[in-house]
């Protein structure tokens, strides 16, 4: 067989749905919540039979341990530029994720030329001023491993205890081993930056997402994307955490929003 | 039987799942995509047996025309504090929405107390000086008779072919009968001011919604609530749309983002 990124062998999944939630892309032993999204678009978009995930919504229902696991879905409707599917991540006889999805072929899309942008790439300093997330040790993660990621570093005085008070986490993403990033990918950087939150004076805890939604915009251009996630309303012991993702030319590839909780 | 408000009325489901797509709930007889989405809500949060919408996305596969229609669903999960119900609204052999929802209790949910709130409603001139949406008759719906929808007189300009270029589109809402809102309401607030991309100087046609997803964070205060939806990003045939919905205490009630297609 040949040789495949980390990320490729991690989203592997069987004509008849069988998979693995592989070890090493957890926090604290529960696998990622992008992860997860993107294993199961990996199985769901074999049945849409279309290669880009355009947009995903997931309801995190049970964390996803490291074994053996299944995506099951069906089609709700093919359409001409989309198909829609629903369908869910199971493992050990737990739903760990609920998803509708939609898929179509970003790079063929023959779509309006009309471009109108109102917002830029975050400022970030240059990748090798940026902080790796695993440097302080405050949260080692096996995922961190596998992945570049490198925050701002205005948005890591929580590692010092020392939190700014506006909800904001921007960084570098890419993977460690090199692998480019897809539309695949960008489902998992939607959730691969440390929450926004951490920046705020929450109740500590962990913050567990109840649903999560990606738009995936386009194909990202080789090298590391950029991006932003912000948190602004936290109140009755939710909020949401939105994200954007920014390519190597500077296009928008993703929009992220999700919902999550406080600490009780 | 008693009389209810229009909104009621229109979104009642039986118990075996069967209801009716309403009259008069449509733009140019497609119904209004906040109204299906509170229509197949409504159906949902029985078989969840919670009674708010905590959030609702729906993935929009065929317009909803007056007549029978059916609202079908399963429990993914019934947790501690939500219930996750997948389902659809269907009508006319079609599935018209595919919806992913979560219910919860927002009034009796004990959550944590931490409030942060970075962002305030928009500001407004008073109901009576803003711009009733079928004003000036450019786009005449029934929709506009049933709903007290007053727009930011700044926002109007599209209306006489004069496009700010800013995709922003703010207002008040209420219901035209004085019904209060309600959690289930807010899924129709979320999709009933004219798209905020009437602003930019996108090619003229319809801009169909692909997917809605909609957080209610609270409960709303009696009186009519405050709106803004803003565009940011318009490439690659598709934009978003994000809400934000403010109560009478200047309470963030509701925040929804839609994946929307430009005319091709």
């Amino acid at each position: 067989m040949a040789s495949m990124s980390e990320f490729d062998d991690a989203t592997v999944v069987a004509d008849d749905g069988t998979t693995q939630i592989h070890d090493g892309w957890d926090i604290n032993g529960n696998a990622n919540g992008g992860y997860l999204m993107a294993l199961a678009a990996s199985g769901l978009r074999r049945i849409a039979d279309r290669p880009d995930p355009v947009t995903v919504t997931a309801h995190y229902l049970a964390p996803g341990r490291p074994g053996d696991a299944r995506v099951t879905g069906s089609v709700v409707k093919a359409g001409k530029r989309f198909t829609t599917v629903s369908g869910a991540l199971e493992s050990g006889g737990r739903t760990n994720i609920q998803v509708l999805a939609a898929f179509g072929d970003l790079a063929s899309n023959a779509a309006s030329e009309f471009v109108s942008m109102n917002g830029a790439p975050p400022d970030l300093p240059p990748i090798e001023q940026c902080t790796p997330r695993e440097a302080n040790g405050a949260v080692p993660t096996a995922l961190m491993n596998r992945l570049m990621v490198r925050l701002h570093p205005e948005h890591t005085g929580w590692l010092r205890g020392e939190r700014s008070g506006t909800g904001e986490m921007a960084g570098w993403f890419g993977f460690a081993d090199g692998r480019p990033l897809d539309t695949l990918s960008l489902l998992l950087v939607a959730d691969a930056l440390p929450p926004a939150v951490f920046n705020l004076d929450i109740p500590s805890g962990w913050v567990p997402t109840v649903e999560l939604t990606v738009h995936v915009r386009a194909v990202p251009a080789p090298g590391p994307v950029r991006c932003v996630f912000r948190t602004r309303f936290v109140h009755g012991g939710m909020f949401e955490e939105d994200g954007e993702v920014w390519d190597a030319n500077g296009t928008l590839v993703a929009l992220s929003r999700q919902l999550a909780l406080l600490p009780r």
